[in-house]
């Protein structure tokens, strides 16, 4: 029934996906997705511990991306560009033969609350982790914390970009434009002065 | 055996966090938190949900002071405007009287994997609210959620420097200082133009 492909994994993404697109998450059970993929359960079992890890297994593999390519970034590199490197290096993880599956992903998340919640969670993890990384290499403290907040910013935006169906574009380069804009509206953000009028305790006048 | 105080919520939160920190978490249950209290389970279901909204419940007073603020600041505030209001209005939630509540707050989270991800997940929250009222107020998508996340990493920052047990320093000059920090630190990796060193794609040189 399933077409043959040569990953046991990548077909009973496939598989789950199809199923909770058509069935939705919660009516969909493991033994449906194994039966779909041509495989068993315990197949099933040994490349993911619930039918949720199917959907955010791969955030692992993306926070270990990100963090070795800040970690590897030349002494010389600012923290700009170990975010750069770090999105460039995501970029693994987002190849043009998954691109299909990423709207689907996207819309079983989106009709889910505690699906969003865990996909809330994840990208404060990755920021987490991303931070820890920037401070490994000297970045102070809040540094490091807005740096990652931006970094996970770009990339939140860059995969909602190549994950619409109609887009082409690779995502590096997605992503290389999505934290150029975040850096030049951190700049506007940042020299906005005004600030002082509301900012300060109410005094006399 | 309870100290009397006026507020029933306050003496159920004050009974919380003491056993909270004697017992741990998990071990404690509401008939002793009412009991600690010198109040009865059904006053603390009129007040809480369960033990967690003891820890989790100011969150929504938050999200609303900080909306409040941002709908209400003037049509001529800028969006960095609009993030100091929301912090100087945060600080209703952070009076001297509940500064002793902090540091065990923060002590009890720290301590439980669970409601670590529960506070991760209430920021992500928080952070999605003030997005939604930027936006209300014109500003674009990107800009909105990059002030949101600098505008809850200013309050995380300066929750746990208020919350420091030997502070005294007021929530509102704390929160202003670090949202200014932040400001500062946003300008300089926005500028950070050793970026495209990393960021293209490597080509022949």
């Amino acid at each position: 029934m399933a077409r043959w492909e040569p990953n046991a994994r990548q077909r009973l993404e496939r598989a789950a996906l199809a199923l909770f697109t058509e069935h939705g998450y919660d009516a969909t059970t493991v033994a449906e997705i194994a039966d779909r993929a041509g495989l068993t359960k315990s197949t099933f079992f040994r490349h993911f511990a619930d039918k949720r890890e199917v959907l955010f297994g791969g955030q692992d593999l993306l926070t270990g991306l990100f963090t070795e390519a800040i970690r590897a970034a030349p002494p010389s590199a600012t923290t700009a560009d170990c975010l750069a490197a770090a999105l460039q290096a995501a970029a693994a993880a987002f190849t043009p033969d998954r691109h299909d599956l990423a709207p689907q992903r996207r819309a079983v998340i989106a009709a889910h609350s505690e699906l969003q919640e865990r996909e809330l969670l994840k990208r404060a993890r990755l920021a987490s982790a991303m931070t820890q990384a920037l401070r490994a290499r000297g970045a102070d403290d809040t540094t490091a914390r807005l740096a990652a907040e931006i970094g996970v910013l770009a990339f939140s935006t860059a995969y909602a970009r190549w994950a619409a169906p109609d887009n082409l574009q690779p995502f590096t380069e997605i992503a290389d434009a999505a934290l150029r804009d975040l850096q030049a509206r951190a700049t506007t953000l940042g020299a906005d002065s005004g600030h002082e009028l509301l900012a300060q305790p109410a005094s006399p006048k």
